[in-house]
């Protein structure tokens, strides 16, 4: 057993904060069908309704702007399937918009709705980002056009916290006439996030990054006029739950313990940014000055407080991890989502690194447990397992 | 307030069991995500596969022939997807089979997957049912040809709990060259399922039915050759989880709750069929002795052992619902899932009911702790009222 346990993947996913856990315990009573008539149902579905608002709040919407789901992917796949079955209502007489703009860095969850979009005959712009992960706006204006269906931009980068200019990336699409999502699953709770300031017609968020449960997550669509929100179809059709856009019973213990964490990641959001951008600091100066030739990734300034990505060149990602998690630090290599995959992060590709540096870098992500004491403890272990991992390596 | 409170809308949801309670406790530990290479992740993951046999030994399947969803909803849903999906593939060259059956009484998830089917231009054979909601076998057969894609037809009907013959139905199916999923939902823990023994492709079920948490549900894929499946297409691109076929972050909560609860139910089920079938003969004798007129809807031998549906002449299901729910008892009208509309129940009215009668009619669905005196209670509040509503009533 290692001496001790540092979790420093809060970006794969986040333990569940105490007022959470308690919010998920009374769903233990309040355990009724929030869509019965009887007082239990009705007990159910005041505090589902109670969560809704909470998580309008925490974006800067309204209750009837917030869709319940699944999570992070069924949002995303939500908006997609949306899209897809508008173009198909539109029909090519409708001026035909069947192109899609989608960044390189996207989770696999878009790029992989993407992929699908294409084989039904979708055209799907994947725009290139600089060396720091911010999108190359050049070629965006060049993708953008009167054929853009959507545009689907994540908001910060889950493998190097790259943030990107929404508000910027909105204004040129809505030039374009075209509909905006952004997957903001890495930036709630961890920057300000308010769909009015941005601009986005849908905006996707996870309870399980914000201190909350797995299994349950949003998405916010626009009111476009004062009864009429932006277009969406379901993607899990059925029951009229969510006004017949989600089917499918409300899941009480997801529901009510996202709208918990949504209230205290709103409560905590300026404390969160201050603690973990000085751990942050202090991790990235200790092992600048620890490790040779290490390279940091992802923008030096707009990049989330929490997250920090690092090159060893001369070493193997997975070895490190390996390492790592024997001295019980738990990091990771690129996300989680295309973890058991060989192929290097198509994050750092897109930087422009090359294949083996790739290969050899690890993603710290900090939180809310997250002290100086862990700090000090990675700052303490990683130097010697970089120095033995390069000196058994043959790569260099 | 009332005396007290019984809640007899088991079939709607169900409160957690005290064990499964302790496994949701034991995920607030067991956070990490199931993906990742670190012990956090390796802990949760072993434990989503603990649930997975669970759930697997609950149905007679594998473990690899179970996907995780988030739950009925969505499970059946990925199959009408997968089905169109594969009309598509197959293409008009390959027999063009397009067409669906389903069942007139099914849950308003497979019609409306069903009507939207319709919508992307297959053709939906709607079964009708005879007095007692049986599948019109005859229809049955005269429905299926060449032509048919695939037979969706539920195990247990929610409203009335009529059991239909799945072996039946998918022997049918298979010598027709057609695909058979069935919604389960309403039948796994109630009476024995074993998906080797019906004999079906896929098949459907749901935690929060049999004391597990809501949000999360499986879907039994059948194995055609050793390592190969029945065809599964994702609802919800992503990420690589459940080999690429339902991407999202394992939802360690609601898996661990649902696996907890697939254990109890294979284990209590003898014991949960004893108990609740003489609590429903106890109701449905008493309400025929001190309720005049009243009708009992559903099959007399091949129904779930806990639910009774009863229409009361002269009285309206929401008026009796509420006067009800005034002395703490807590039933329904129908499916929660299609509450709120004003519509009679579609399945009662596929039994032939008139208007009037299925607009007064109430399930009562039994649970584990449902008990004598509960029923008491109910025999107790339930005929004042319904000769209060008749007297008042100008139906009659």
């Amino acid at each position: 057993m290692p001496e001790k346990r540092v979790y420093v993947d809060y970006n794969a996913t986040t333990p569940l904060k105490e007022e959470v856990k308690a919010a998920l315990l009374g769903s233990f009573d309040d355990f009724g069908n929030a869509s019965s008539m009887h007082a239990s149902g009705r007990n159910a579905r005041a505090k589902v309704e109670e969560a809704r608002s909470s998580v309008a709040k925490l974006l800067g919407a309204s209750a009837e702007d917030i869709i319940f789901s699944s999570g992070g992917s069924e949002s995303n796949n939500t908006v997609f399937q949306t899209m897809r079955s508008l173009a198909g209502e539109l029909g090519p007489g409708e001026g035909g918009r069947r192109e899609i703009i989608i960044s390189a860095i996207e989770h696999p969850c878009v790029l992989n709705s993407g992929e699908y979009s294409e084989k039904l005959g979708f055209k799907v712009h994947l725009i290139p980002v600089d060396e720091f992960g911010k999108i190359r706006m050049d070629a965006y204006k060049a993708a953008l056009s009167e054929k853009t269906l959507f545009v689907s931009i994540m908001m910060a980068n889950n493998e190097i916290g790259t943030i990107q200019d929404i508000k910027e990336i909105s204004r040129l699409a809505k030039e374009a006439g075209a509909w905006v999502h952004s997957d903001a699953v890495q930036a709630v709770g961890k920057i300000p996030v308010n769909v009015l300031d941005l601009g986005v017609d849908y905006l996707t968020m996870s309870a399980h990054k914000i201190y909350g449960p797995k299994g349950v997550g949003a998405l916010y669509v626009r009111k476009i006029q004062p009864h009429k929100r932006a277009p969406l179809f379901p993607l899990i059709h059925g029951g009229h739950q969510e006004e017949g856009l989600r089917a499918g019973t409300y899941n009480n213990t997801g529901i009510f313990g996202l709208g918990k964490a949504a209230a205290l990641a709103m409560r905590d959001l300026e404390e969160y940014q201050r603690k973990t951008s000085v751990l942050r600091a202090k991790l990235k100066d200790g092992l600048l000055g620890a490790i040779p030739e290490i390279k940091i990734n992802g923008h030096g300034k707009d990049v989330l407080p929490n997250t920090l990505n690092v090159s060893f060149p001369g070493a193997e990602g997975e070895a490190i991890l390996l390492s790592m998690d024997m001295e019980g630090i738990e990091a990771s290599t690129g996300s989680a989502c295309a973890s058991g995959s060989l192929e290097p992060s198509h994050v750092l590709m897109a930087l422009g690194l090359d294949p083996g540096l790739a290969h050899g870098s690890i993603r710290f992500s900090l939180g809310w447990d997250t002290n100086e004491d862990d700090v000090d403890y990675i700052l303490q272990k990683l130097p010697p397992i970089i120095a033995r991992l390069r000196a058994m390596s043959t790569i260099t």
